[in-house]
């Protein structure tokens, strides 16, 4: 697994991805995201090292951007001017920013309860956003559309879910590669922010690409870690069939999905992996500014239930961690910000300061 | 100007930076953001080649953090536990995000006005936020806190204001000497939006050390990007006073201010460079759409500032510019989601969405 430093962004990689080597990338200089020491975390989980990937660092300030870099390139190989997500969140921020960097149609399946942040978001990047009344709806239309008109599906329309095309789940590939270069090693556990597992398959993908050419010899556990359980449920049921757990909002909204997929079952069962959820809203933001606070990184509610499924892991002490901080908490500041102190007007002198502060 | 490929972050050009040798860096891996080719942007200049720095990709998405690195960097080099900053935005973001990474005190003094998301993301990385009734109130504390308590200023406290202190702005002239890398040459013109012009002069250091070490040997004209003029009028009246110009509401609020700083004038002299103002909202956030719709890139209002003073620069056939894209519109996607067509919500067949999408 080698990089081309002339490619830009995840590009560099482009022999490990699935396109022709004759098309040209359709990049806003995705991936290359830091890998950042958190000793705070170490400490916490009692390991050797704790880091996280900061993914909010991408071009639309997810890791979604990898995956549709690579989908959207491959839309254009195939000759396609539409391109077509069922989607609430980050994955159609991410394909409608790289649809409009090839110029090429890109539209948006979305529900009326769409966040308004991404809705604007998808708008800004000139997507033709509609909404449907039942997430199904949206599936079963978007079938349609990839079959009867040619578009280029950007996201899982199956129904159960299985997941995104896999061209576009190979951009997350791009993560291991990252991680191996920036560590030097491989990690003993790496925790993903899982829905449908796109990003805890892809990632694994690219560990086995490292351990297949023989750059390394060992692979990590993949950690899910969820809101709602189904894949915490899969396992313990301990059958291939995805089990659905009962559903109820989240602020990890981006990854409360009460259904399994199979990618991702197998993906935990052939690294030796588990699954953790955290359906406490309340736990989720406090350990999202938990790590705000010792670390000057501020990620998405979902990301920080990789904090909760680490407390739960029970790691060993010689343990190498890495936590995929998937986006950014400025995609819903408000969950934060509900749960913050009401900030004081003071008089200005240093007294009325100083008496604030230490009530603080 | 020569990097160290071992150090994190900025921290890399730290022979250029005004640190000790022996100070650890305080980093979260700043700087190093993209420089992208914007070819629809060069033909609306009619330019030979036109870019935008993505400075949203920054740990707190935007070009604040380099300055927070080195002035929390600097604050640890004098031994103090806290630092303090005025501020209503993406400035007391980045420094408290680098004070919670240096583990000290950041001390935010803001306004009851102050918008939701900014207050959430520095309560978020643990700053003690309290809020004064009036600007000049909190530069007062904030001058009496720094002379009696010691704290380690991060901001302007000066009235009228000057800039924040040089340590910090100098964190700026890391953007030009990437660009120089980026590029392989200086650019004609860089556009930064400016307030206070930190960014401005610092970004102007930067290129005087490529030129002053031998690297270049021309140096770019600097222009101003600004909501309200009172650079534009300051140079209209040909003195060394700074100008007050009328204050007004701004969507491009990170830069609304109605004072010009003497460290931007003699900036925008010094180069050769230009000031430019655009008041009018509806055509901000029309220049912030238009360029997200072709790129893929989403930039804060007050960046959208600088496309339109490109339009007012008149520019010559071989010219390169960049615009400092300073932050993300994520910050405050309200101004551009009021302008925004609803989402319809549809039937789920193809001719009610085809219908949908050729009457959008």
């Amino acid at each position: 697994v080698r990089g081309e430093p002339d490619q830009p962004g995840i590009f560099t990689w482009r022999h490990h991805l699935p396109l022709l080597s004759t098309t040209p990338p359709v990049s806003l200089f995705e991936g290359d995201t830091p890998l950042l020491d958190i000793p705070e975390l170490a400490e916490r989980w009692r390991v050797s090292a704790a880091y996280v990937k900061d993914e909010s660092r991408n071009p639309t300030w997810s890791y979604k951007d990898r995956l549709a870099a690579v989908a959207v390139t491959k839309a254009v190989e195939l000759g396609s001017d539409t391109v077509v997500v069922s989607t609430t969140g980050n994955h159609g921020a991410a394909v409608a920013a790289y649809a409009a960097r090839a110029h090429i149609r890109c539209v948006v399946l979305t529900l009326a309860s769409v966040p308004e942040t991404m809705r604007t978001l998808m708008q800004s990047y000139g997507a033709s956003v509609v909404a449907l009344r039942e997430s199904t709806e949206r599936w079963a239309l978007m079938r349609q559309a990839v079959s009867e008109l040619g578009w280029i599906p950007m996201s899982n329309f199956q129904d159960p879910p299985v997941g995104s095309v896999p061209f576009g789940v190979d951009g997350y590939k791009t993560i291991a590669y990252e991680i191996h270069r920036q560590l030097g090693r491989i990690p003993t556990h790496v925790i993903v922010p899982t829905a449908y597992a796109d990003g805890l398959t892809g990632i694994w993908r690219g560990f086995e690409d490292l351990r297949r050419s023989g750059t390394v010899s060992e692979l990590p556990a993949m950690v899910a870690a969820e809101p709602l359980g189904p894949y915490g449920a899969t396992l313990a049921a301990g059958t291939d069939r995805t089990q659905i757990v009962e559903s109820h909002p989240s602020v990890a909204f981006s990854t409360a999905s009460p259904v399994a997929t199979f990618q991702g079952i197998h993906t935990l069962r052939m690294s030796g992996g588990r699954a953790f959820s955290q359906p406490d809203d309340e736990r989720i933001i406090s350990d999202q500014t938990w790590l705000a606070e010792r670390s000057g990184i501020y990620m998405e509610a979902a990301a920080a239930v990789g904090v909760s499924a680490g407390d739960q892991m029970g790691f060993g002490a010689d343990d190498v961690v890495v936590l995929v901080g998937t986006s950014t908490g400025l995609k819903d500041p408000t969950s934060t910000a509900v749960r913050m102190a009401p900030v004081p007007t003071i008089e200005p002198t240093l007294p009325d300061l100083l008496a604030h502060l230490d009530g603080s």
